[in-house]
């Protein structure tokens, strides 16, 4: 590739900023251009980062560069749409947004977005100029659901995930203090929780007649990252049907692997894979889905989405080491 | 209380022997009398658990005193009825068996079982010589199914639940090797799990019609001691309904406490208490249930049946002070 | 026992107070009658510590009852000489104060303070009206030291030391954020630590000529609960004469443990216990101690103060289950 | 780079084996020939290695190919040299031993192993036909000591480290069993631990009058990977001299950073990196290392040898996203 994709990063300090700029660092094709954060501005990004240091000597900034190809925003939910209408890039540079701004078809002036999952959208989202990315629980439970769906009968969903601390950002909450967590598991938002909406959405997109309920309970995990999900659904279809289903509509989507067994969370912690694992009871299959949060989840998933848009292979920058321990 | 309960403990050496050594070692109505196990004999007590060191001198033991009032069977499944059957104490010797031999009815010899969950059968409790001790993922679940099973309108029944890694014992797996299980969550058993046998006993005890499916996916975790449970079920009653219903269920019993609201788990640990919290959305209730899975969900609940079955304060030995942290 | 000691709390919403309620609360010669917390007064103890709910229907209260026993002061550092120059307790009401501000031999009014170490003072203890409790990574430092400060050839010691999170209290910071502390290890106050001015106002008391630095480094665990201190010294005494001197400081002292091997320790975590594994290697002997921080490190230790300040048995109340798992 | 280096891997099962396959199946200069194991031969690496499903159909082999360029060897100790007797390489095929068995100066046949710490033996690592690789505990422990070794004024040196569980290899054992090892710390090997050995030896490189005491206490920590070491010395230098002698020292080493300041563990977790963090009060300097005990203290520190061996970037494919949270 003989230039590079120049990249900027807004909300740079946070979590899933973090993740971005260490997947950019390294991305074969990208050159990291600027690191926004009004907060931070003018100090190295290991400041916020230390793990970084040795690595970068690269500052914050509170000043946007116009020049960019992409911008990737890794604001909180509701900043992005105020910081597009406050900081209106040229129409010409790509935008990523993180955040669940604009995951339902909302727009902010002439630009409407894409729903980046790959594996339901690829072609659409190769076409994209902006790209809604996907919620972190949202997408470990669509990828396990959306192959029903296209068989046209899927039913009525009871799922329960659980996810790292990480899932829930870097401000200091009593949730999120150690000494409450550590060894603790919790419910939080019970059928309630907000991703529901664009699970829902991306569901009626292959099943357009789909009225049965998705029943999620999401719990508090005593681990920092990751997401695990088990979701039950009444199928007439074989164990063997189902498998073939799985696999069918991920053949060729590179990150999404199905196994026809049990899967473990860890398996993918550090990396953009999602496992898929399959088990069939009478009437119930039960598909068991694991992502890294912040990976497949935020900023791993928005990476593979710029390859795609800008033609780059789907995987490039994005092969990582597991923790795998 | 002039006289003390002389008890014995057969399988000392594992983790349930273990918890049952701690609690009848400070039980005030109690003098435990003799720990067997045919590996461990004539070592001290702490040779198998060094907490105990400074504690008590006791020594395990491979003969057996029949002149005891209780004996506690801490041994794996399968191995309680083969163990009454080859050392048959005298009719007057009440026996409280942890292991899941005699569960659902199971006799050996004269000795015919209740099942040991003192919010369902407290008074056949009282009279009992033999009590067949509860599961902890069964008791978790029970305590959250069973007042609207007595209402007679329970329906089918989506649960997950998440257990320590003492659930599994301590013969060394790889499922329990410290590296594999660190920052890990893994499903086992989908739907097969061992204990919905006893649990749809006691169900169909309240609710002799029932006939619904109860999913149950058990979740391996990430911490050593604690059950949590979240069980989803369509319910025609109001929240306030559901939460009366429960109330009054377990009233008058001690360790068993009804929120309207979330709970976590480490509440409960270390201590014999369960928690319920109730939440409802739409037509559908969620209970939460906590347990220690060592304590109530095995020696606290066995200590909790002898204290019943003597005559005892129902809460004698066990008011435990929690983890908290 | 025939009448109760009537106990108050002062600052019982934080992490000690919250232990000295549990502690309290089940102690058999103690009735709780007041427990003092300006925040959160009216509200019901289980409202700040929801592991009580079910146990205890007190509320906090921001009154002070002077016709108690014994006040317990879990304020923060500095606070405490500040409260009772604000409210001065009827000279009949003994304090024992958990906080730093009275252990280097402060006043307050005519208020002096034995420093509740019983293994060093038990004598002094007995006879006090005010207790200064030790700090947390003081005593678990100088449970290792004091044996051989008493043989007068304590030398130079190199002592790290590791800490559960909840040694660093409730409030929210960036060093208990379970997302940075969870699978991580760090130093801090390296070699300054506070606690070194107690310990070395003990090591005198025995050993007067005492001159010798005491070089500690403290270091964050990724845990909760308990603190583990490995302590090297050049000595000229043998082991088995080295194991001698601990036994026979720590003969008659019910909590203190001393073992010729390697501890670990989650042996003492929910407990009163310290103890002390001894190694020798070369001119070099190794003393690792445990102890869980808010009991044997705060909250029990100012229990068994009180016992002794009472003539109660020493253990009384604090015969505690270990979590040991 | 025209042609990919070809690597074979012995031992490829276990953790190091694991850790070497991960890094170079994503090395962009290397070709993974074959990865040899014995009880594994025909499975897919996967069967082991259960995160590489989807990355790789490589499986095991019992065959050596002779006609690679490199072979790692990833053997338990004394079990290296033990196979390089009974299968002897041509010479012109490079081996690097992760074992303790060539560390000291032992030989295999005609084979003469360079120490493989770059920081100290980067130009005759660059010549070296055979490579040991050093301890995990050394390397932390070295990168702490070696400047000032260098300054010739080294003296007696009081260590702890804390490691995690991988450290113990994915054998069974009491000690790496979940239940017992989550929220517990505990020592073992106090001042005997092997890597002593090889650290003295590389002292003396630089000092070779150094005749003092090297005191380690190695500690058991509850987390799967990293190490965390706190060395204190007795010092003439100031800070600022003792920062400059480290930052000299490690001037153009990439993965070595020098901190003014207290560094942290997680921050190197997955990532082959080494941070030194030195601090001082008095005559003393603390310095703090942190590495990831399978990278920089195993697979990575490996192919680092690799890279230098073979004239490639030091850095080449050891690039690695750290786990950060």
């Amino acid at each position: 590739m003989a230039t590079k994709i120049k990249a900027g990063i807004v909300g740079g300090a946070g979590y899933t900023g973090g993740e971005t700029i260490r997947l950019l660092l390294n991305h074969p094709d990208v050159a990291l251009t600027f690191v926004h954060s009004r907060s931070n501005a003018g100090n190295p990004l290991y400041s916020a980062h230390a793990d970084l240091r040795g690595d970068t000597e690269l500052t914050f900034t509170d000043s946007l560069a116009h020049t960019v190809d992409v911008v990737f925003l890794c604001l909180g939910h509701g900043e992005s749409k105020k910081f597009l209408q406050e900081n209106p890039f040229p129409a010409s540079v790509r935008i990523i947004d993180l955040s669940q701004d604009f995951r339902l078809g909302e727009t902010v002036g002439d630009r409407t977005f894409v729903y980046g999952l790959p594996e339901l959208n690829r072609d659409a989202i190769r076409q994209a100029s902006n790209i809604a990315n996907p919620g972190c629980f949202a997408t470990a439970i669509q990828l396990g659901l959306l192959p029903l769906a296209k068989t046209g009968a899927l039913g009525e969903v009871y799922a329960t995930g659980i996810t790292g601390s990480t899932g829930a950002g870097q401000k200091l909450q009593d949730t999120t203090h150690f000494t409450w967590r550590a060894n603790n598991i919790s419910a939080y938002k019970t059928l309630t929780h907000q991703h529901l909406r664009e699970i829902k959405r991306s569901v009626a997109q292959l099943q357009p007649d789909f009225a049965a309920a998705i029943n999620f309970v999401p719990w508090r995990g005593d681990f920092a990252r990751g997401i695990f999900v088990s979701s039950v659904i009444s199928t007439a279809l074989s164990l063997e049907e189902v498998i073939k289903v799985y696999r069918d509509f991920y053949q060729g989507h590179p990150f999404t692997v199905v196994y026809d067994d049990v899967v473990d969370m860890k398996q993918v912690v550090n990396t953009n894979k999602c496992l898929v694992g399959l088990e069939k009871e009478g009437d119930k299959v039960v598909v068991h889905t694991a992502i890294d949060n912040l990976l497949k989840g935020a900023s791993g998933h928005a990476v593979q989405n710029m390859n795609l848009m800008f033609g780059l292979e789907e995987t490039a920058g994005l092969k990582l080491k597991s923790i795998a321990f």
